[in-house]
Parts: structure tokens; C-alpha cells; sequence
């Protein structure tokens, strides 16, 4: 048996990393602020739905889970798009078949945790507040939220995996020369629930994930499995009229729903009951570095790298950590020292890349997905990738790939330029399928890019 | 007599503003949590020398205290770069007779608290740790670190100017969607004392500033009035074989000196002493926003916008945010959440451009200040400014003018583009005085410039 090895945080990546770790025969003990989930059950009302795509069923499939998250998974295979008369325009993700996954939060923590509990050695300490860590000593003091008592728990290696407000990373903050922002969007979100129909049935179209893009706002939709949809309203916290601080009646709430999403209306009943009850929750990315403290404490997942949901990879980019670093332990044949500052030196910029894609994945979803120009962007990358499979779009190298974020991130910018002057090219609108002038620019293109980049 | 009002902070900017306030008969109390500087002395050893230029000058005057300061201060024309082998090269900073301004910060300090003490509307409070600052209701908890007595001090309004790691910044971070993030570079300082040569006089040119530009690190030396010189060893903390952590013996530290800086060896006689007694200290560039709460209280100066020290602007840019609010106490009528408002928005910005301007300025100080073509663009632009006065330096406009910060920033932007072009003429380096291609890419390029921010 080796070394005990403590968890702080057993969320998804937290209770997936002790998945991983125990499979190695490490003792592992996780501590946790929330109630065993199983027994509390998962506070609802502010928690948008994952969309899992590549990085996180690779790592769900390692903890070997997969067909259970499978079973309740539900596929989006593209954006149902609707206007403000109700219009829809779908845009599909990626090629045929090709689809993120609609998951629940909970059902999937619960999962890890239950696959976690089985090995015996593993052992998981709910209702445990962290008050302090000590880096150097390698010791954490944890409260029980329910009788007051305190302990010290000392571990070999510490992995802080306790989330946005992370207590571990807290303490790394206290080391000299620590690099930390945290960035807050302008705008809040709200989550607002779309009930089944009363036969059971989706109220829409359950295979896709729905926007309400208008430009500055927007409004999405992800199934469940229970016939119902989570519904987000993302709004500007005040500022113009379309913002939450204007919001401030039932007839103000009302009549902006009936400007602005209309055909919404029908699909949520009590939308004042929701509007009101549900918090106005805020949205940060943050970025810090390092993360690791010499070789005796680490932090993954969104105590390293928190991130705004609109590529739909936090959870997906914290799993990715897990599986590198898993990957790591047999490379470094387990020499954390070497594992901690291989991962450090690496990964942070990939977390950067995601953040920044993530910040511009939101100006994508509110306004660009209206946009005709985008529309057929997106039609022509499709027939690219079809014809020349070399060339992978952005959207599919973050979503259906391995390739590291920050690479998509540069192969991104360089699409970019591409697709600005196919755009320009008279008439594209009309003429893009089997236009010569398209694959003319598209292989001068590609004969700029370095190859090793280039081809995905 | 007007409400009182709280400021946390007795340094350079809190002691200026005190008196701003002062004059125009608010009530104000100033805690410090170091002991009276006229009692207890400036710990040294850490301090880079300020160099006062026209931002701080001007806030220096409302204050009335421009003679004393003057009579202390001691001019630096330019520029000294020290090579290898000892050989000097010069670049002044300005037109003839301009100059920044090498000043005591602790001498300076102890001026502002004397013309601050004779108000009888103001009084201070040293050796007073602030514990916590409760926004709302404005109050303030200070614990004496002479006697631990406790006392809560409520105000009608909190300034917190209690420097990079300011402890009324930290009561804002608590507020919902506080953006914040600290940058430390890779650089560590240390300081080294030139003293004076046996008759008193100073052992290097007196009016100027020093370099040792070596690349990757350098060495600079600010003049004192009694004859010594404030040097300070800028050198990355670790990597490479020029870092603090490879000098690590008497004889590593005394063959770097030789290697690099020879000729600073006899004007330091006692190098291991220097370099073993004073410390190490990190540099941090500090962003936040917002600056303010409600109407309550703001944080300014280091506390809200601490920079690195390489354009010598952080006092200038600190005492510029008092010389800007009290222009607004004018314009908004002492309607402090107005100018609470109006600070914050426009201030921010400039604030980012000049952290932005001291970091690149780094690079020009180590390296390009050793690059022919770096001096020989400073001489172009020296000529240019000479015969069209409307085109003024990036670094005149920081250092000679009250332009804010981030139209300075956007010049000096458009200002690489022309200097790109120029430097690409045949021949340049031999025939650019009277070329006459010179000027025509300068019209060229002025023509393209929006007319009110081309002119300075």
C-alpha cells in the first residue's frame, strides 16, 4: 500500500481523480464541504447543464463508467436556434452522428463517488470544512459542519480539487509570488426550468441544445432525461434596457419574455414562480500560477482554472487534467515531484487557451449564431473538413478531439484569417458548394500552416 | 467644518491627499500602520529611488511644497548606459533642460506629513494596523501595534491608499464580482549603495540615470544628495546562469560582478556585504476594479493600481489620481458618489496603460537601450519633435506631459509603426539627419493619425 494521498473537494473532478488514484493503489481520503450527495441529494436551481463531449468520456471511460453515463446522457447534434417569432435554424455540431452529450451534474457526481467508495482504499469525509492547509507540513484542519469538531488530517501529497473558491488555492496564495486573477463578466445567469409535457414528452426538440440568441443576451436550453429542459437566461447585471436590474416587476419580466422570447412562454408555465425563486448566480474565470506547491500539494479542475460554460468545457477540461496526469504517473513512473512540475509547466497554458475560447465561445452563442455569415462559415468548414479530413474547425478540435486546447486556440486564429477571405469571395452566399475559387484559398491556405498543426 | 473623513495609508500618496483634502476644509483623520517616519526613521534597503517627473510635480505643487522638494531634488538629463568594459553611452530623455527628478521617497514622505500636520483639520495616527474596514457603515477596526488597544473608527468616507497589499482592497475583494489579479514577474530587485567618494562627491555623473543594460538582467543607479547612489540589481530569481539562485557563494556573487558590471565594482566597495545584508523583493503589477464602493470609499494610488518601477511612474501616477480628484471635487461640487463614478471609469483604463507601459519598459531598460537602432530611433524622434512640435515621444508624452496614460499608450503604438518604416531606409544610420524621406514617411504617417490624439 502506498502513501495516503488527500482529496479536497469531491466533486466531479475530485471524486474522478480519486477513481484514478485508488486503481493505482494509493490510500486516498477525500474530504468534502457539501453532505454526502447521495444521501442530501444535489442543491438544484443554479447549476447549468454539462454538455460531455471527447476529454470527458475519455476520462469517465478510464474510471470505467461509461455505459452508466451513456444510458443517461442524452445527444445534441447540433444548435436549434430560435428567433424572435419562433423561427428555428439548426446548425449541427460536427460531422454526422457527431454530438455533445446533455449529462446531469449530479447523477454523474453520484456516480463517481459510488465507483470511488468501492475501493477499499478509498474513504470520503462528507460535511467537512477546510479552514486552513499547511503546504509545507503537508496538513489540512478540517471542521465537521455539523457537530464543530476539528481535525487535523496530514497526507503525503495534497490535491486541491475544492472548486472556484478553492480553500487549497487559497493557501498557495500566501506563497511568494503567486500569480491570480479572477474575472467577472458583466452578466449574471438564471436558471429557469422547462417541465415535460404532460404525456412525459420533451416540450422541444430534445436532441439539440437551444439558444435565444438577441445579440447582447441570450437565453439556452439542455435537455434532461426526465422530460424536462434546464433553461439559462444569461443578461447583463444592469446597463440598457434588456438587464436583470431592469427586471424588477412581474409586467417588466412579462413583457420582456414576450418581446424577447416568446415562443419560450408557452414552454415554461410559471415563469414568474422561476424568474423569482431561482438566484441570480454570477459568472468568473480565473486564472492563477503556479499550481502545484514543490511536490506536496496540487491544484486541478476549477481551483486551478474556473472558466465561463460557454464552449461547454469546465468539466470537460478538469477530466482532461485527471487523465494527464494519470498519464504522467507512468511516464514519471510515479515520481510526483517530476509529475507536478511536468503538468505545471504544460498545462496552464491550455487552461488559458480554454478560458479565452470560453470568454469568446459567448459573443459566438448571444450574437454570431444569427448571423448568416457565421451560418454559412460554419456550412463551409463542414464541406472543408468533409473533402480535405486534414482540416478540423475549431469548434470540432475542442470538442471532438485531444488535441491540446492551446494548440486549437492558435489553429482557431489562423481559421480565422482563412475564413475571412473566403467570405469575401462575390457571391459565396450563393455559390459556395464545389466553388473552386474556395479550395484555391483554402490550400494556399494550408500550405502557410506549419504542418504539425495543421493536420489534427 | 466638513464631515470627516478616513485614510488608511500615511505614505507618499496618502500624506499628499490629506493635505489636498485639507485645504479645502474637510475633516480628516490618517491611520498608518508604521511608526511617525519623523520619529522613527525610513527603513532602508528596499527602496528604489523616485524619479519625479512632470505628473508628480504638479500634484507636488498644489500640495505648496514644490521649493522644498525642488531643493532636494536632484535632475538626471538622461540616460548613462555602462557597457562591459566600462564605456558609457548617453540618451537623453527630453529636449535640453528637461529632466526627471531623482527624490527621497522617504524625505518627500516626511515633507507631505509635515505640511499635512500643520492643518488643524488633520490628524494622524501611527503605528495603527487596520484589521478590518466594514464598508456599509464605513468604519474601520485599527489595533495598536504598540499596546494591541483596539478602536473602530467610523468615517463619512474611507480612502484607502495603503499601497500593493492594501488592506481596503481586501474588504473590497470580499464584494460581489470583484475583478482582481496580481502579476509578479520572473525579476527579483536588490539593493546595492554606491557611497561617496572620500571628499563627499558623488562617484559616478551625478545627473544621470545609470544603466548596466546586460539583456536578460541589468543594474541601475539613481543619485543622492549626500553624495552616494541608490544602485539596484535587477536579475530573474532563478533559470539560466545569471539569477539570484546561482549566486549562492562569496566567489559566484564576485565573478558575476566582475563578468558583467566591472566598473561598478570600484564605486561598491563592499559588494558581499551589500548583496548579503539587503534583501531580495519581488515585483508586482496589481489591476483591479472597481476602485470604489457606492459612495463610501475608494482605493487609490499603489493600493489599486500598483505597477513595476521600470518608467519611474508609480508615485507620479499615484499622486496624478489626487491632482484628478480634486479637479473633480470642482467640476462635480464635493458630489462624492459622482466623482466616485466619474474616478472610476476613467481612471481605470489610464491606470492598465501605464502597468502596461512599465512592463515594456523593462525590456527597454535591460535590452534595447544597448541596440544602436533603439538609440538611433531615439535621436529620430528627438529631431522630429524639434522640428514638428506636434509629434511628442511616447516617452515624453508619460514623462513630460499630463496626456493620460492610455492615449499615450495608443501613440506610442502608432509610434513603433513609423519608426518601423524609418528604420527600414537604406543607409539610415549614416544619413538621417536632413533626409528628406525621413519627413515623408512622418507626414505620411501623421496624416493617418486621428488629429486630436496626433497632437500633443
Amino acid at each position: 500500500m502506498k502513501a495516503p494521498i488527500l482529496i479536497i473537494g469531491a466533486g466531479l473532478v475530485g471524486s474522478l481523480w480519486a477513481v484514478l488514484l485508488a486503481k493505482r493503489g494509493y490510500q486516498v481520503q477525500v474530504f468534502e464541504l457539501r453532505d454526502d450527495p447521495r444521501k442530501a441529494g444535489f442543491a438544484c436551481g443554479r447549476s447549468i447543464n454539462l454538455a460531455m463531449s471527447h476529454r470527458g468520456w475519455k476520462a469517465v471511460a478510464k474510471a470505467g463508467i461509461e455505459q452508466q453515463i451513456q444510458e443517461q446522457a442524452i445527444p445534441m447534434y447540433g444548435r436549434l436556434m430560435h428567433d424572435t417569432k419562433g423561427g428555428l435554424t439548426h446548425q449541427p455540431y460536427g460531422k454526422e452522428g457527431q454530438a455533445i452529450y446533455s449529462v446531469s451534474r449530479g447523477g454523474l457526481n453520484i456516480e463517481l463517488i459510488n465507483i470511488a467508495d468501492q475501493h477499499p482504499n478509498v474513504s470520503f469525509h462528507f460535511g467537512q470544512k477546510c479552514l486552513n492547509v499547511d503546504l509545507d507540513s503537508t496538513t489540512a484542519l478540517f471542521e465537521s459542519r455539523h457537530n464543530g469538531q476539528q481535525r487535523q488530517v496530514k497526507a503525503e501529497r495534497i490535491f486541491g480539487t475544492d472548486g472556484a473558491f478553492s480553500s487549497v488555492r487559497r493557501s498557495l496564495m500566501k506563497t511568494p509570488r503567486f500569480n491570480y486573477s479572477q474575472s467577472f463578466l458583466s452578466y449574471g445567469y438564471k436558471e429557469l426550468h422547462i417541465p415535460p409535457k404532460s404525456d412525459g414528452s420533451h416540450a422541444l426538440d430534445k436532441n439539440a441544445l437551444h439558444i435565444w440568441p438577441r445579440g447582447q443576451f441570450m437565453m439556452i436550453a439542455l435537455p434532461n432525461p426526465d422530460g424536462s429542459f434546464t433553461g439559462t437566461l444569461f443578461l447583463p447585471y444592469e446597463g440598457g434596457s434588456s438587464a436583470f436590474e431592469q427586471l424588477n416587476s412581474d409586467e417588466a419580466i412579462l413583457r420582456f419574455f414576450q418581446d424577447q422570447f416568446p415562443d419560450s412562454l408557452q414552454v415554461i408555465p410559471n415563469i414568474l414562480e422561476e424568474f423569482h425563486e431561482n438566484p441570480t448566480s454570477s459568472l468568473v474565470t480565473i486564472r492563477c500560477s503556479p499550481w502545484r506547491y514543490q511536490d506536496k500539494a496540487l491544484i486541478i479542475g476549477d481551483a486551478s482554472h474556473a472558466i465561463v460554460p460557454f464552449y461547454g468545457q469546465g468539466m470537460n477540461a478538469g477530466f482532461e487534467d485527471c487523465t494527464i496526469l494519470d498519464e504522467m504517473i507512468d511516464t514519471f513512473e510515479g515520481d510526483w515531484g517530476k509529475i507536478f512540475e511536468a503538468f505545471n509547466s504544460s498545462r496552464i497554458k491550455d487552461a488559458n487557451a480554454i478560458a479565452d475560447l470560453a470568454l469568446r465561445n459567448f459573443i459566438e452563442m448571444r450574437d454570431k449564431v444569427a448571423d448568416p455569415d457565421f451560418l454559412l462559415r460554419k456550412a463551409i468548414a463542414a464541406d472543408l473538413h468533409e473533402r480535405h479530413p486534414q482540416f478540423l474547425p475549431l469548434y470540432s478540435q475542442v470538442t471532438f478531439s485531444h488535441i491540446p486546447y492551446s494548440e486549437a486556440l492558435q489553429q482557431g486564429l489562423a481559421q480565422d484569417q482563412l475564413f475571412e477571405d473566403i467570405l469575401r469571395l462575390p457571391g459565396i452566399h450563393e455559390n459556395w458548394k464545389s466553388n473552386p475559387e474556395v479550395d484555391q484559398l483554402f490550400k494556399a491556405w494550408l500550405s502557410k500552416q506549419p504542418s504539425s498543426t495543421a493536420m489534427a
